[in-house]
C-alpha cells in the first residue's frame, strides 16, 4: 500500500472519528447543539460571500489558532464546496501571514489533509 | 477488545504518559516545580468554592485554549472528586460559548475522556 | 471625585459600549444572534451546575484567553447573580494555575472590574 | 460634534499610531521588515483568489485572535478594497462561529471601526 | 509637552497601574501569590542562562501571546538588567517570526514601550 | 528494543515528517516561502543576541503557544546549536511562569523531544 493512500485512510479515519465524538457530545446536549448547529447554518450559506469562500475562511482560522481537528473538518467540507487546491493554499498564506512559523506547520498538515481528503 | 475497551487503555496511557513526562522535567528543575506545586495546592483546595466546582473550571478552560494534556489532566482529577457527566458536559457548554468550534472539537475530545477514564 | 468613584463609572461606561456594539452588530446579521442568543440560554441556565458556577466558569475562561470586554461581560453578570468577592477571587485563582503571568495581569483587572461594577 | 464624528477620529488616529509604530520599528530591523514586507505582497495580492477576500480573511484571523490593531490594519485595508458591509459583517460571522463569545465582542469592535473608516 | 515626554508619562503610569492591580489581588489571595512569586524568583534568577536573557525571553513570550500588560511589565524589568534596544529588537524579531501580524503589531507597541520606560 | 530508542526514532520521524509537510507546502507557494525563508534568516543569525538564544526563545515561545511542532522544529535547532539541557530547562522555565498549566504540560513533551533528538 502506497504511503499516499495509507495517509488517505488515515485522514479519512480522524474525521469519521471527529464526527463520532461530535455526535456523542450532541447528544448529551441537544439544546446547546440546535443551537450551534443553527448558528454554523445561519454562518455559512452563501449570503454576501458564497459558502466556498467561508469555508475557506474557517480553514484559516482554524489553521490560525491551531487547532487541528478544526483543519480535517473545514478542509472536508472546503472540498465537498469544490475548491481548488490553490484557492485552499492562498487561504493557508493569509494565515502565514497572521500568524508566523505556527501557521507554517499547521499550514503544512492542512495541505496534507486537502491532498488525502481530495483523492476519491 | 471492544473499542470502547480499547480507548479506555488508551486515555490512561495518554495520562501515565503526561505525569511521566512531568515528573521528568519537575526533577530537572525541583525549585520551580515546588513552587508550582504550591500554587496548585492553594489554587485548588476547597474554599469559597469547592475542590469539584475548580477542577470542572480547569477542563472548561483546558478546552477553551485547546490543550488536550491538560483536558486528560484535569478531567482525571475531576473524576476522583466525584464530578458527574452531566457537570462535565455542563462545563463544557460554558467552554462552547466562550469557544466556538475549536470548543466543540475539543469538548467532544474531553467527554471521550471523561467517558474512557470513568469506566473503573 | 475620588479615583473609586471615577473607575466605577469608566467601567460602567465601558460595559454600556460593548451592550451597544453588540447591539449594532446583532442588528446586522439577526440569525446569527438569534442562534447565539438560545446557545448562551441553553449553556447558562442552572442545571445540574447553577448559572452562578457557570457565569464564574465564564470568568475564568475570559481571563484566560485575556479577552478584557469578556471579563467585564461576564464579571457584570456574575455580580448580578449574587457572586462574593471570595467566589470571583478563587476562579481568577484557577485561571493563574492554567495561565500564569498573563492570567496574573488580566486577573488583576477582573479583580478592578469586580470591585468597580458591585459598588452600587 | 456628534459621536460618530468622534469615533471616526479616534479610529482614524489609532490606525494612524499603528502605522508610526510600525515605522519605528521597521526602522529599527530594516532587513526583516524587507522580508516581511514581501511576505504580505506574495500573500495579498490577487491569484485564485481576489485580493479583496484575501483581506476579509485577514479580518477574520484577527478577531479570531483578538488583536484590535490587526482589525484596524486589517479593515482599513479591506475599506480600500471596496468590500461591503454586508461582506464584511458575514466574515465577522465565520469568527463567531470559530471564535464564540470572544469573537462577538471583538467582531462588535471590528464592526465599529468599519464604520468610522468607511465615513469618508 | 513634547509627544515622547507625555507617552513616557503614560507608559510609566500604565505600569504603575499594573503594579496596583496586581498588589490588589495579591491581598485577596496571599498563599496563591506567594506560590507564585517564588516561581517567578526561581525561574528568573541568574542559573545557566542570565536573567537578562530571560526577562528578554519574557517580553517576547507576552509579544506572542499579545498580553500588553506582561509587555510593559516585563519591558520594565528587561530595562532595569540593562538590556539594550539592539538585544531588545532582536527579541521582538523571533516573535515575529513565530507570530506573524499580530506580533509586528504587538511588537511595535512594545518598542514604543521600550524608548518611553528608557528615557530616564 | 528499549523506551528510549523507540522515542527517539518516533520524534526524528515525526521532525523529518514536518520537514517533509513543509516542503510540500514550500512548493506550492514558493514567493511567500522565499519571504518567509529570509524572515527566518534575518531574525535568527546572531547579532546583539546569539543564535543559540534566539533558538531558546522560539522553544519558549513554541511551548507558549502550544505548538507541537513547532516544539520539535526548533529543539532540533537549539541542539545542532549546542543548547546544554540545563539551558534549555531555563527557557521553559520562563515559559511555565508566562503560561502556567498548559506550559508545564507541553514544556514537559518539549524535554521529552530535546532528550530524544539529543541522543545521537
Amino acid at each position: 500500500m502506497s504511503s499516499s493512500v495509507a495517509s488517505k485512510a488515515s485522514k479519512k479515519d480522524q474525521v469519521d472519528a471527529i464526527d463520532q465524538r461530535i455526535g456523542a457530545l450532541a447528544k448529551t446536549t441537544p439544546k446547546v447543539f440546535g443551537a450551534y448547529g443553527q448558528l454554523v447554518q445561519s454562518v455559512m450559506k452563501t449570503g454576501a460571500l458564497d459558502d466556498k469562500t467561508k469555508e475557506l475562511m474557517a480553514v484559516a482560522i482554524s489553521v490560525s489558532v491551531r487547532c487541528e481537528d478544526c483543519i480535517l473538518y473545514h478542509t472536508r467540507a472546503a472540498i465537498k464546496l469544490g475548491v481548488s487546491e490553490a484557492e485552499y493554499v492562498e487561504s493557508l498564506g493569509v494565515a502565514i501571514e497572521l500568524g508566523g512559523g505556527p501557521s507554517v506547520v499547521y499550514g503544512a498538515r492542512a495541505l496534507e489533509t486537502f491532498k488525502a481528503l481530495s483523492e476519491d
